[in-house]
């Protein structure tokens, strides 16, 4: 970790950053046995079985893969801790291995964990996760990520221990406001207070996220949109100007890069936009399939059509803003 | 696992009887480190050194001590995920070793995980915790609690898959409806269409559980519902009649027996009342604290009284059941 002055550095920094250098997309590592190259298993099984440290020595090896293919072109990958946790314990040393992979390859990491949970127990998911645990005269890291993302229903008790975890490492969070899934709407849209609860959770998100304010403009805390809400991903863009939202959705759950535009601002900045199947498992089907064992190549290609659609849609977003001398701060 | 002519049989169906027989108390199994005796530690860090495998030793340790004083007294445990992976993989090994000692001693299970995402990753989530994940030609069982905790912010298509897995392993959930802590209420008690937010989620989960029906009357989906808002668990004992209630807040959230009554039926069943640090650290302080190396009789003494007050309280709602002719069924 990069310390200055005494003072740590934030990772939202880095990622605001990396992400102008590079591009606004997050790689989900969301391996499936599936979407794992037949290849990769056969040796894994052979040396393993086909047992839980088998299956987890596949995935490894397949994420490997993928990062090689892409730590150049993006700033972050996102494993999500469930596709690891159904490995059992082997799983999790699959997952904790593929953290120290991307870091080594200059990628940051967001643990897609979804943890959320009240007081000391939410400090301990902050610990394992984005912060660090005390045994006797040992500070010790877990997991390690930069970043996790948060639910937010059991309101701030359950969000602030994760703040203040960040605070210590300069870490972040990012927290569920509008989830990109069909179904997000049963709670996230019902109406209170004559606006919906995901602008409730917005200015929660805000509020949380005022004092682990980094010096790109963007807090610590961050916001979850789901890309397959476009219209509602203009609005939060609005309500939390200071808030960096990482927006799945894109890809193999329908969005494309029209839908995209909102969720920037005019200087390029606002937006992380994620996509898993779309590109890790690219080889398989649509435009890129191939050989099994150009994967990574698929991947990368991907990888690289998708910055290309989401940098048309942010130069329509600077082109309309400019155009009509209307540049939203 | 028990089958029945070739259908599975259902865990929500033991863990009633068993609680009839015993007793509706959960112990939670929430270890901190500062709670653990520190010959325990002393022993674990002697071997394994002050590390993440040295702290997961000792928790081990201590978690079987607790399961053997009692396993006697109570159907079911229920470990807290967060404290397991704040000691990253060995902390994981501890949990799953924590199980299978559980389940050794004719305990149930509640893995208290809070998870919740969507579709094939809740699938994922669901196979990792009361489920089972295939490899290659072999199905095995990761983690293989009995119930999971489970997060309703993301709407049906995020619960579900558990549904489905329960419905393949006879395994259970618990969705968070109310919970214990002081902010529960910021987004639970917002007020949609005149009524609470955590109604609608009680709504939903009567919907969600009604595919799964034990033979008891009760779902293998379950509510949590917090100790600590009493008014609110009578209120939802009403609204979700075949919902076994997981109450957590009781002893050192402030909650004692005669905030319980509400949350059972007349007929002495609807609730399983959790208690952690009440019952795992009664050796620090209160009535039953003791040199150290007696933690294992305080927890038992503990929960023998936490058994009598909660019989009290429920013998008070039988009464006033009986005494007024109002049985609610």
């Amino acid at each position: 970790m990069r310390e200055v002055m005494g003072e740590v550095s934030h990772k939202i920094d880095e990622l605001v950053e990396a992400s102008e250098k590079r591009s606004p997309i997050c790689v989900g590592l969301d391996p499936n046995l599936g979407n794992i190259p037949e290849y990769i298993k056969a040796r894994a099984y052979a040396q393993y079985g086909e047992t839980l440290e088998g299956a987890a020595e596949a995935v490894l090896e397949y994420n490997k893969g993928l990062i090689d293919a892409v730590c150049d072109l993006v700033p972050v990958v996102k494993p999500q801790l469930a596709m690891y946790e159904q490995f059992g314990v082997p799983g999790l040393s699959c997952y904790e291995r593929t953290v120290a992979y991307a870091h080594k390859h200059g990628l940051l990491v967001i643990a897609d964990a979804k943890r959320g949970d009240i007081g000391s127990t939410s400090e301990a998911y902050a610990r394992a996760h984005v912060g660090s645990v005390t045994v006797g005269n040992n500070e010790i890291r877990p997991f390690a990520a930069d970043f996790v993302t948060v639910n937010p229903y059991l309101g701030s008790d359950g969000v602030m221990p994760f703040v203040e975890e960040c605070k210590r490492h300069g870490t972040g969070i990012f927290v569920l406001v509008k989830t990109s899934n069909p179904s997000s709407g049963e709670l996230q849209d019902r109406v209170i207070d004559s606006r919906p609860l995901y602008e409730l959770v917005a200015e929660y998100v805000r509020e949380w996220g005022a004092e682990v304010m980094g010096e790109s403009g963007y807090s610590s805390v961050g916001a979850v949109v789901g890309a397959t809400y476009p219209r509602q991903g203009e609005q939060l863009r609005e309500l939390m100007p200071q808030t960096l939202i990482l927006v799945p959705g894109y890809g193999a759950q329908g969005a494309t890069g029209v839908d995209l535009a909102g969720f920037f601002k005019p200087d390029g900045t606002g937006a992380i936009v994620n996509s898993s199947r779309g590109i890790i498992a690219a080889w398989k089907k649509g435009p890129y399939a191939c050989p099994e064992e150009q994967y990574a190549d698929a991947a990368r290609a991907a990888t690289q059509a998708m910055a290309e659609d989401i940098r048309a849609a942010v130069a329509h977003v600077r082109s309309i803003s400019f155009g009509f001398g209307e540049v939203t701060p």
